[in-house]
């Protein structure tokens, strides 16, 4: 008789972005956010954010309206300052390294569009052996071709949502 | 019409103390910190561990057994090292600092024995502006009586359990 | 013909100890933390303190007068933030936990009265095997015996010094 | 009467890359990096690394043997894990977050090859507003022209030292 109960838990998928996304794109990177955590929770996966504004919001609010789980990393000591689509707000007290557990929480990631804090939690989760999908984000490319990264660029947000919910499955690929 | 969905958080308490009790007094922590599990989860609250083993498998057993949820922080990058009775294992990749997410992302905190790395989380709760009840734990006092601890000893894991949901509900003393 | 130079590196003491002193014992603890620094250059040591106010400046402003080497770990992104004292300014951008690097950093560690932040500083200098002198600062004690700390109270700025110097060149008990 | 010792610091470089440089560039990219060590000493600047091996090994020794100041703050808890070149060990306790100190405490960044440990680190400097010189390391754009980072890319060890001392000398372009 086993003793381990049967605890079969999501795939858990990091969106990540702008919290105040602006310029001529800001519109268009919000709905896709919003679009992907939809797709996301009608996948079956939890929606893991830095439980903020902007793309963070975004994804979390599809999530949720699609019936999914939601859970945010704040950088902050206060549970209260997640956005309202966040169902499991988690006050990490971490300031700015809150951006290295949103991405090692996660089995894979979406960056979608994002500026200096994107590019680096998108390098913070290829250190941490975690898949990277981006939709109009980084470009990241080695001069010199050794550790290339394990990055996908996808065209749309379905796209974005289908290759994470795959890569999730496959889990990270674990540092030494 | 409001815009924000009627999310309703459950009080979360974290559950602290060693991941590997020694000496004459191990099996009483171990069924103690079970206890306080299974009171927390009656009483409606998130149980918060390190996800590992000893006392933070023993509150996490407790909790899922009385069907709550129980969410595991590890220090390492892979969720898998989870013990079985977390729900929610959120892999950090942060080390020791993985303590602080623990007792910052509780409403209170309770520490069952403990040595070492216990007290390192008890004064990272202190220091984030949460209560922590104690049970067969650290005694701390200040010589020049500035700053009095948080800190509440309680006699039993009943007592102990009952302290840590009323002050989870009246919610942190946030640092400014 | 050995490879390695001759680096042989002075001893490294933390003064840990309130920003902002404020009470009857305020004018006291300044002036005991500028002898402790003062103690420690003179004996040899480097002095490593959070960088900013109150006892990490007065302790550093005792070991620049008396010759010594400072180097300040400050919270923020800025290294301008560090006080005038300070001759070798390291900002971390670690907020919190800029304190696990204080106390790690150092051979020894000496705490002169101090609030929640100094307890959780001398609770993370404890879990990472550093040896801590206290002078009118907090007590701890275990409630089972398992696990007594690493901590030595001191009844003078002179003591409290000499038994970091002491302690110091023993250097830390690495945790397992 | 000024208050205010004359301290006058000198700028800090971090010379970042693999710790272990592997396949036919290995060997090119040590002797760049113990040549932008030299060039960074001489130019006046204390070399900042990430205390071990490759990469941080070869700009420590270009830089102690040039006769200048290396600082290496190291992922675990024991100061002797510093490569030998190291005249001024920092023992983090952090892990995978020593690197945000690394590149934190420096003015300016040189990244010298690299994999994603190196793309992680670049990415959070440019996060903390610090300038980055890149020298057969990654390349980062941005799909949509928001926030282009502030990355130089060099065409051999001379120019990258010469040009981090010029950014080193402006400072950061601290976080908001």
């Amino acid at each position: 008789m086993p003793d381990r109960p049967a605890i079969v838990r999501p795939p858990y998928v990091a969106v990540i972005g702008d919290g105040d996304p602006r310029g001529p794109d800001a519109h268009r990177i919000l709905e896709w956010a919003e679009e992907i955590g939809q797709a996301l929770a009608r996948g079956g996966a939890t929606v893991i954010t830095g439980g903020l504004g902007g793309v963070m919001r975004a994804a979390s609010r599809g999530a949720l309206g699609a019936g999914g789980e939601t859970i945010g990393f704040l950088p902050g000591a206060d549970p209260a300052e997640a956005n309202e689509y966040v169902r499991t707000p988690i006050a990490t007290g971490l300031g700015v390294m809150r951006n290295l557990v949103v991405v090692t929480a996660a089995d894979a990631v979406v960056a979608v569009g994002g500026r200096h804090g994107t590019l680096s939690e998108i390098g913070l989760a290829l250190r941490m052996g975690r898949q990277v999908v981006t939709l109009s984000s980084w470009r990241i490319e080695s001069d010199h071709r050794l550790g290339g990264p394990r990055m996908h660029r996808a065209r749309g947000p379905r796209e974005a949502a289908e290759a994470a919910l795959r890569l999730a499955k496959q889990g990270p690929d674990l540092p030494g």
